[in-house]
């Protein structure tokens, strides 16, 4: 399992087996209350420091008008996946905006999953780019989100790691 | 009813009672067949030439790991609404791209609605602001979307007005 | 002269003619050391409170291989607007993020005009929207930033108003 | 020199050496009419089939009235690179939109140099994504854009590719 976004890497961080047990222990800490994910059936198939994987299948009741999946639900699998990744450090983060663009149409039955990896992180604020790949690996979307910290952490009962809570 | 976007007159399209029509007719039609948004409880409240407002409650399967609206299920209100907004001309349109704001938190048993507008249209693309709101009037989201014709009409045995189909 | 923005009445506002006052206050502050904005011939039109309107005319010097203005200048011209409209209220913003959709081109010796609005304000960010429009009035890029506040008073000499500083 | 995209192989490209060649000779037809990234002093580092590296140094006259590089530069830089690494296949292609984060501050003085890589290509449109770094290696913008195509080709007197010009 390579959890190491090749672009960014982050000298500071804690070594990479501590990082990626905080990640999944953070992951299933909003698994556990995360009804919304829980509901469409996604599945988590691998969260690493600043990456999550996650699969779900589109359901008749998440076509649209025009027959095909609702763009929304691309978005939701997608920005579920960024909602992992950036709170993979333990720090309690929210999307503060998003961009999606749709280049492929997905239909009923399709496997969707979506990978996110971060881009950039300083201060408070962090960026992630999920694509969302079909089951043939065709690319259906790409999304980039901007997070923002909103204080605390992830994990019932746990502080912030010394020295990032407050920037 | 006032259904006319104040900023994007269009001198050229038919009288607004006629667009109205056309707009309800497309609604109709669309809403027939998008189990998404009827599954998900949306209330379409108006819809004209150019402009969408639907309404939606939030309900607990909506909710995240935060225990708050999840962002994608504001997407999913205001990506509808846009495909409501952007296909009342009777000409087939998709979403290619879209991007969100988040400025508010929403919580379960929150009514949200949203309003969109279009801003601009020009060949086979436009571009459509999508306003989200709770039963305060308080604004949750700004999303601004923009679609791509695929060809063809949203109301089944019509077909697209003469010198619309294509450009 | 109607500054106010017609769909976000702010009623804790102070009386329009000193929020007017104020903002053509701090463009005055601001445009004095915009070096930029300057050395790209722009010519503010208008200020008022969460709202700006500049133009500039597109020189040779602004056009790029395909012999059309670079997207670059638009966005350069919507960008400044936007500068000047979320910096209206005598708070110290930037530009957090920006989208433009460029919908038409335009061509050496073209004026164009950029006119922004605020379409929300909470805490210490705001959502600008500008339309770039050409001297005959066709949109050629529609432009959405949001801003930041990095602390301080965009005047020399005053003080954030009192309440408004942090929250 | 390595100019393949990572995460986007083009199995149906021509060989790495031709298709690098194009890239050049595409470039190289562009740049000698792109008066706008030449006055702003831009120097193309390296093209490639999908990609292009430029640097700008930010002059006094790029400053804006906080004392810091307008933001509206780094999209220029940003957006020269996504123009280069779009038309990188020989077909004239154009921007239709962007985003972009402003992450870091750039002041007078500072070298920026601007990477793109293409994310995904299809039928007439393709995505972008720049990472601007300053002469330090910090990250202060990221932008992605997405390109039309516009017919024909960049270089003079060559044609599209066969089964590439429409789709």
């Amino acid at each position: 399992m390579n959890t190491s976004p090749p672009q960014t890497p982050h000298e500071a961080s804690p070594q990479p087996d501590e990082a990626t047990a905080l990640a999944r222990a953070a992951a299933q800490a909003m698994w556990s209350t995360d009804r919304a994910s829980q509901a469409l059936g996604m599945q988590i198939l691998e969260v690493g420091p600043g990456m999550a994987r996650i699969s779900m299948t589109v359901r008749a009741d998440m076509t649209n008008g025009h027959g095909m999946c609702h763009g929304g639900y691309m978005f939701l699998l997608a920005d579920s996946t960024f909602a992992f990744a950036c709170n993979s450090h333990n720090l309690k983060m929210v999307a503060a905006s998003a961009e999606v663009h749709f280049v492929a149409p997905a239909r009923e039955g399709d496997t969707l999953t979506a990978e996110g990896r971060e881009q950039h992180r300083a201060g408070r604020s962090g960026l992630y780019d999920v694509r969302v790949t079909d089951q043939t690996g065709r690319t259906v979307a790409l999304f980039r989100g901007k997070s923002a910290a909103i204080g605390g952490a992830v994990i019932p009962g746990t502080e912030p790691p010394p020295g990032k809570a407050r920037d």
